[in-house]
This record gives C-alpha cells, structure tokens and sequence, in this order.
C-alpha cells in the first residue's frame, strides 16, 4: 500500500511523494516519482531511478536537478529512494553524516545492529522496483539506474550487481573504488565488517574488472574537476581502468570549474537523461 | 565591498553567492548571482532580478527554479537577493512566518521598530542594484524584474514605483492587490502603519489603476488553479482589472493542477526567462 504525501503538478506531468512499508527495511519508507504527461495515451513508460548522495533525501535530486523538463519531453518516469532508514533507532546512527543516517550505501549490512534494517540494496532492487511497478506505468524491461556520489556507487554496483534489472547506467561523481576511499572503508568496516573479501562485492571497480562488458552500449560518469572529493574519495580513475580491463565502454568526462554539487548535476542531468533514454528505447 | 561566500560552476557559467554591507538596511546583506558564460565575450549583458516569496533566501531561486540552463543559453544574469534583514533583532520579527524575518515584503517600513532596518525597497533598488553594475558585467539599460508571491508583488510594485529602473516585468502567483488579502495587511499594517493612503502606494493593483499602460510591451503572470492561496492572499483577478483600467497589456495565464510551490515555477521560468530577453534586447 502506497500512501500519498504530496503531488505537484511540474512540466505537465505530476511530481509525487510517497510512503510505503518496507519489507526489507522493516520500516516505512519514503520515495518520489515524476511521472511525465505521456502516461495519458496510456502504455507502460521506460522508469529510471536516481540514488542520491551522502545526507540526501528522496527529495533532493527532484527539487534542484531540474530533470523534471527532460523526462517530460521523453517520457520517462524518475525515481528517487531516501539514502537510508529512517528511525531505525541504532545507537550512534545520527553521529557523523558521512555514515548511518542519510548514509545507507546502497548494501545490505551484514554486521548487528545495523544488519536488521540497513538493508537499502533490497530495498531499491525489491521493495521500491516493486512499488515502483504496482503503482505507476512502469515498464520493468526498460529500467535504468544513475546517481551521485554515494548514490554514484549505489548506482553502479547494483546496475552490476543486478544486471537483468538496469538495462542503462550512469553516474555523476561516484564513490567509483569504496575499498579505496575513507568513506568507503568506514562503510564497508561497519556494514560488512572487516573479512574485505565482502567488501569486494560492493566495489563497482572490483565488480567491473571480473566482467567482461555487461553494459555493452556503454556507461557514463561525469565528474567535475574543482571537485574537493576527487582525488580522496572519489577515484574514477580506478573505475575507468577497470572498465579498460574489462571491455567495457565508458565515457568518462572530466569537467573543468565544476565542483561536487547540484549545480553541477543540473548542468548535465539533461545529458544523462538523454543517454538513460537512449538506450531504453534502443 | 563584496565578499564571495561560494561559487560553482554551472551551464557553463558561474552560480556565486556573495555578501555585502547595506546601507539602506544598515546590516550585512546576501545574494545570489548567475553569470552566463557569454561574458568571455566582453560586452554588458542584460539583468533579470528575482524577488523569491515568504521564508525563502537568496539561494531558493538559483537551487530551485531550473533557469541557468536559459540563462546561460540567452546570455542573461540572474540576481536573487534575500526576502528581509537577517539579524536586525527586532523583538517579535521571527514569530511568524509571513512578518518580519523571510518576509520584508520588499518596502520601506515608516513604523518603529522596524523603520531602522526593513528597508527591502531601497536595498533591491540602490543598494544591490549598484552591487551588481560594480561587480559584474551588467548593462544598467536592460534590466528586467520578476519575482514569486510575495517577491511577485514586489517586482510588479518595484517595476511601477521605479519604472526607469526596470524595462520589463513578470511573476508567478504574485500577491497582485495585498490591501485585500490577510498577509498583505497584516505586513502593510506592521511596516507602513493604520494609514491606509500609504498602503497603495504598494499595492500592485492600486499603482496600476493610476497609470497608463506603463509597460506597453505587456506584463507576463503566471497562476496555477490548484495553488492553495489563489482565492484568500493572492487576487490576480484585481491586477486584470486594474490593467484593463490602465489600458495595460497583460497575459494571465492560468494553469490547471499546478500549486504555489517550485514545480510550478520551474515548469514555466523557461518561458518568463524568454520574455524578458525578448523585451530587454528589442
């Protein structure tokens, strides 16, 4: 059951915000949904899902990238998931924001307490996918994935994770090597625990290398170069030879004067969108 | 002197936010300026200044509305400046949300205590339009206003008050005759006093009734039908009338299913965006 928060009109289509209970979670959860004007010739419409960054909502990539235009000339519709549980009740959840809270990363933690309701992997590949198709004209061969940063890596590894689920990926400034990265490492330390051998499977470069070319029209990262989690924590330059060692066609576009922002993403997100749409009606 | 608090790469331009002393407030003041790349190519460009509406800053607009993308393609600066003093600690000015703090309402206030610092008008039209032809390449010949709600008044009644500072105007969901809706007497009252002939000296609909056509290349107002204060603080049907009187071209156009909030606004910036050039370079 899907209960309503708001709905807003927004380019001729309608802007949503929703609530559902989490099987996976064990909580409610929230999310938003663009459904573009298209819907009303009827027919189900190609779906992308956005993860968002460290400390963003369900909310953050609908209010300031400015996608909304883009997927109402195409006709697609956007989904955006929260970045973790909320009111899970862990102690030290809410204690740095770079973990926890607003920080979920897009696995399943396997390590107490945070095993029994940071579970945001099923959650997006099993409980949002599934809202996502009872409640809206969603055509579940044709769903594509991106996200920023942390939502970045989400975007990549279950795009790899998962691959008869996303049939396009892209990303704008992704955590791209986890393993590599401090906020990687305190992830991973606290979800996973400490055999790396897990940690691995949660790394879109490490993924990618024992591949070869699952996304054979190409991935496409862009990343800004003024940038301050470039060189610290980002690290696409691990993902890009992975990509080199695994066939994969990626372009990686490096961006001057850009920083880690919305400003950024809105600046390209019409470039994603186009890339999304390409291939999903391919 | 201008202080630069951030600035981001955007559409190709630079999104920057920037701090200055006010001497029309009498406290430091924050706004927010697009520059569009065409300025690599000299020359002055035209300016469009957006008032943003109750408890809004200077950062609403520029994360919200989705307008670099046409600003940086038609070669136009964007300004947004704050909706009120920050800090000017007067007793009472945060107890609510539509007087005082977030909502100066874009006049001079007459009444103590708030005649020493709530100053809007002088600050939008002195001291930060000064701001900006100091600082940035702005032609002060082709400057354009418009604004949301309670910045929609005051872009219709700073373009009329100051009709040779602004050579085009525009708004959505302005609240178009405030001497007949809640908000606006309840702010008119507090900064301007009992006396109701100073009153329509800021009421859009009463400056317009005594001209004639002062804009005579039309005046552009959007209003969405589903927005929840249309019939009680809003009154754009007042503003028609008043320019039928003033033989002054309008175009109201009124939309179906869209509310007060930002999705409304960034599905028709594009077109108010292309408004303004169109008259700011003819």
């Amino acid at each position: 059951m899907l209960e309503k928060l708001s709905e807003h009109g927004c380019f001729g289509g309608v802007q949503g915000y929703y609530r559902h209970a989490s099987p996976a979670i064990g909580l409610d959860m929230r999310f938003s949904v663009f459904v573009p004007p298209q819907t009303r010739t009827g027919g189900k419409l190609p779906v992308l899902f956005y993860l968002a960054g460290l400390t963003c909502t369900e909310e953050t990539f609908m209010i300031k990238a400015g996608a909304q235009r883009v997927a109402a000339e195409l006709g697609m519709i956007l989904v955006s998931s929260d970045t973790s549980p909320r009111g899970a009740g862990v102690a030290g959840e809410s204690d740095s924001w770079d973990f926890g809270v607003g920080a979920g990363f897009y696995l399943d933690a396997t390590q107490a307490p945070w095993n029994r309701h940071y579970r945001m992997e099923s959650y997006v590949v099993d409980d949002l996918r599934q809202a996502v198709l009872e409640n809206f004209p969603a055509d579940p061969q044709r769903m594509g994935i991106f996200g920023h940063s942390m939502g970045g890596h989400g975007a990549l590894t279950l795009a790899l994770r998962h691959r008869e689920l996303y049939r396009s990926v892209s990303a704008f400034a992704p955590i791209a090597a986890p393993l590599h990265c401090p906020w990687g490492q305190k992830a991973f330390g606290n979800y996973l625990g400490p055999d790396q051998e897990s940690w691995q499977q949660h790394d879109a470069s490490e993924l990618m290398r024992k591949l070869y070319a699952p996304f054979p029209q190409g991935i496409l990262i862009d990343q800004g170069l003024a940038d301050k989690f470039l060189l610290e924590q980002l690290l696409p330059e691990r993902f890009e030879a992975a990509c080199r060692e695994a066939s994969q066609p990626l372009t990686l576009r490096r961006h001057e004067g850009y920083d880690h922002g919305y400003y950024f993403i809105q600046s390209f997100a019409e470039d994603h969108l186009r890339f999304h749409h390409r291939i999903l009606t391919a």
